[in-house]
């Protein structure tokens, strides 16, 4: 089966398929939520000039239509789960750039950079809020679907806050680590994942298995972009070289290396971590640092082990043999983007 | 029938009804984000330590416990909606106050500046999202419930959008400035007043009258507010003497007054508004003016509008004539605290 040359067929599809759906949720805001919308999105510039469409790879509209189908249902099925969390994955960069004071994304001035915190706030709520309106508006199925995507973004919500207190934590476990991904990133992953099959109305098993197949992906892309958050390119990535080790963040690879022995590299790491904020001098020894504690290898090894998870966790559910083909190839395609 | 004194008594019953399920829910978060919130909900101070509940009216789930007991239920069925629409009140308090840069409310540091922007933001979101959680545990009710606040909140949303486009516009018409009133403040109060009824399975009718009495008392609400906004007493309004003229805010004395001749008084007034944000002996001339121009006592023709029109819906549609003499009185209450 191949895998790098059909995943991209497959994300293209269905951004072709649920662009349209959000366009039209989209146009149902406010003009001025709708132009900070359009502009976040990548739809146009910042002169509300119509510009290639340059958002993300669309990972998560692609999990809820193949969801929809590994259910036996039509991809236009998933469509409104596509756009509702689309929508929601985009009021959490929105609020994140705020609360991390990032000023750039994807190569362009964040929101709040360019428009003020009040509107990248507003305009977040307004996304979200949008989601839930999108789904409700699909019966027994879509409140199903609403309930699945509040409980995912309290997780992801709760995972932002202990990310946020992690950073003035110096003794944050692998397991508290863990956990705080899990509701970070794995929880809209995992919704994404089961949300096609929720507005399906398949039976539990087939949801829980595709909810399953979605944790596990989200635990492994987020040790993928921590990696990269440490050792990536700053062109491909569009945030500066160690982005993550210069605010401190208890990332994955960083948690895995200050668990080490505290003679070696590991006090020294945590004793650069404790001095504030670092400089490009201190970034660098530091991300050699948490390479010689072969926390970089860990963070890989987690990848790989929750790649395979996912992957495992589709089995025996009784989902369609195709879609499901397409899943494990998103999965890996997601996780060995890089490495 | 009494007014002044029963109200308080009904607010206080309400609150008592209430508060278990506004603690139990808050209980849910994150325990860094329930701290934040029981901060933000006057539970305890910012160290931690409890204090005397000194929230607001809690005039919102009033509204939905009533509504319930409007629609022949048992005050019980309004309790979901009563927290919700409490949690998603407090999202938007969070969140306007970041958006305003208001660093006090109620006599107290808010939550931006006490906790941080990212804090009051998160905190923000997390309520918002458990307001939904809470409804879509209730079932099908529950479920038409989200989809009512969900279309609130994308009013009361596009309705803060409008009032931060107006301060940088001098011609805002009073349609203009009324159809904000009614997304900003008129929708979440049209569903609180609604909700209950909702939970409770009530004809769409009954709902119907419940809503249009809430959105008329959203209306009466919000005028008296603005009066209060430049005319009360700082000490009761926890605000700075004249705050909303200071900020250039469009408020509706404000709108009435600039739409008058541009001879007069009117004309003073926009110059005064078109040179920035106003010194205190400015914002005491522009009160002089909008008084002047008729504008205040326009404003307190509207409320008296609104509040009749807020207590005629009530009639005619089937609704129990105690809950209903109840709402009048809340109705009153509310809009004639101050004048």
């Amino acid at each position: 089966m191949s895998t790098l040359t059909s995943v991209p067929d497959a994300l293209a599809r269905a951004r072709d398929v649920v662009h349209p759906a959000m366009v039209a949720a989209v146009e149902r805001l406010n003009p001025e939520l709708g132009r900070v919308a359009a502009y976040h999105l990548g739809w146009c510039d910042e002169h509300g000039a119509p510009s290639a469409r340059a958002g993300g790879k669309g990972v998560r509209p692609a999990l809820a239509v193949l969801s929809a189908e590994a259910a036996g249902a039509d991809a236009a099925a998933g469509i409104p789960g596509a756009v509702a969390v689309e929508l929601v994955h985009n009021f959490s960069l929105l609020h994140d750039d705020v609360i991390d004071g990032d000023r750039e994304r994807r190569h362009r001035p964040t929101v709040w950079a360019l428009y003020g915190v009040g509107s990248a706030v507003l305009a977040g709520d307004a996304l979200l809020t949008l989601g839930h309106q999108v789904l409700l508006e699909h019966g027994r199925t879509g409140a199903a679907a609403s309930a699945e995507l509040s409980d995912a973004v309290a997780a992801m919500i709760g995972g932002q806050a202990d990310d946020m207190a992690f950073e003035g934590r110096s003794d944050v476990t692998s397991d508290e680590c863990l956990g705080m991904v899990a509701g970070k990133t794995g929880a809209l992953l995992a919704c994404a994942a089961a949300i096609g099959a929720v507005l399906a109305a398949a039976p539990a098993p087939m949801v829980a298995a595709l909810r399953s197949y979605g944790a596990h992906l989200g635990v492994a892309f987020q040790a993928v972009d921590d990696i990269l958050g440490i050792w990536g390119d700053p062109e491909r990535t569009g945030k500066p070289r160690g982005n993550d080790l210069s605010t401190r963040k208890k990332s994955l690879p960083v948690v895995f290396a200050l668990g080490g022995d505290d003679r070696g590299s590991a006090g020294e790491l945590r004793r650069l971590l404790l001095n504030g904020p670092l400089d490009a001098g201190a970034v660098s020894r530091a991300s050699e640092l948490v390479e010689a504690c072969g926390a970089r290898q860990a963070t890989e090894a987690l990848a790989r082990e929750h790649l395979h998870a996912a992957c495992r966790a589709l089995a025996g559910a009784g989902l369609a043999a195709t879609a499901c083909a397409e899943l494990a190839d998103l999965a890996r395609f997601v996780v060995e983007r890089e490495f």
